[in-house]
């Protein structure tokens, strides 16, 4: 079977929350041809909302904790606000967009995630996506637009991590499309050095970034987001770029690309 | 052609506020048998986030100005939290729920209100809907969600009656299916004394709404929500009742009937 390419994007909370920025960024997502799926987060405008609401943003360890009045913010905010904007923005540039979240037709069914040492709250564990409904919409040119919010079937909202959907997303749907998922973020890609942004590096191998990462060159965020990357691949994902928004789509791309 | 039966309800703001009366609405929304659409409101948890965030709400003759800082509210408070909480609660219920605004798959498109003596801001006047997406969707057995936001296709989201909307959807998918508009709210239907809830009226005919409307029987909001009633029924809408929410799919029906 040939399988058609796909392009998942996953784009950060800074991009979205800016009209310039997003302008910018939709207009590059447009012009990618064929199937695509764009994943946002919308973190910083979920914190000023808490903030005007008097309410506080609980923390652990660099974590969000997702009580019910943050659950109700992110759900606001990404649901809401930001997914219809970019849907209503999309449709101005001819693309048929579709905004989702894992509860809209069942797509993404997750559970709370267990309380081990921590309670971080309302914050799902991905269980399953439906590729076969993607499929579905993909096929009919429509361009789903996810919001990082999932449900477990029992009518319970999650907050769920935007870079995890990305990935999941990718895996349930590599089978049937050839996919390549961009990590779309205000750096220019795994930096060699985090205060030199040209320092990027262009092709990163596991076995490098196993090495880096006892080096402690690359550390913090970006450790999980690269975990994740190398899952993907491991499970059928065919190309995986982190890399700056405006760099999405350039030819050739200017950023890193991961390789088992 | 034989048309299949379709069923759009439409229920107010203050039924999905409060997770019981919503709970219920829900169930029995649930048990209506074959294809079905939802239009919700959500006018006063907006109103309190408004009041929370120290935002003005802005009236002209009882009609709500929106505003840049209104529109966000509605947009967060219908598409995102109300709206993703009924989607996720009608998927608890086994129903196929795909939460919508205009914007999404283009489906609803309007202008912003002109201006004559007030603007009323970013309200919308609906030029279109696709009927033709909507089949498609209903035919695979997705349960449409609407939440009461529809855009210009120039990338701006309106704020747009919830009345509207329903009706200008049984309006376009009358011609495909046998439409049942269903227009939930907090009385038994009808009244002919505002005061007692059981002087509500079986079936009213358009000469007698007329002479009723002269005497000043019928008045205010139910004004225009019954003008709009007729209309339906004059563009092809096979039935339109208006009943308390509670009374939604019971049989015999309890609660007015319209007739032209």
């Amino acid at each position: 079977m040939i399988r058609k390419p796909l392009h998942i994007v996953k784009v950060g909370g800074k991009v979205v929350e800016k009209p310039e920025s997003l302008h910018y960024f939709l207009q590059r997502f447009s012009s990618i041809p064929g199937l695509k799926i764009l994943v946002h987060g919308g973190g910083v405008l979920a914190t000023e909302l808490a903030e005007k609401m008097g309410i506080e943003v609980k923390m652990h360890e660099g974590r969000r904790i997702t009580d019910s009045q943050s659950l109700q913010i992110a759900v606001m905010v990404y649901a809401g606000w930001i997914n219809k904007n970019i849907v209503s923005k999309l449709q101005s540039l001819q693309v048929n967009a579709l905004g989702l979240t894992g509860a809209d037709l069942n797509v993404i069914q997750s559970v709370k995630r267990p309380v081990k040492t921590i309670d971080y709250g309302w914050v799902a564990d991905i269980e399953k996506v439906d590729a076969k409904i993607l499929q579905g919409l993909l096929v009919q040119e429509i361009v789903p637009v996810f919001a990082a919010i999932t449900h477990n079937r029992e009518g319970q909202l999650l907050n769920t991590n935007a870079d995890t959907i990305a990935s999941a997303l990718a895996v349930a749907l590599s089978a049937v499309f050839e996919t390549t998922l961009w990590y779309c973020f205000e750096k220019k890609g795994v930096l060699m050095d985090a205060s030199q942004d040209d320092s990027f590096i262009q092709i990163l191998e596991e076995k490098e970034f196993i090495h880096l990462k006892e080096q402690k060159i690359i550390h913090s965020g970006m450790i999980p987001k690269l975990e994740n990357s190398f899952d993907a691949l491991r499970k059928g994902v065919d190309k995986v770029y982190i890399l700056h928004e405006n760099a999405l789509a350039s030819d050739p791309v200017e950023g890193t690309l991961l390789k088992l």
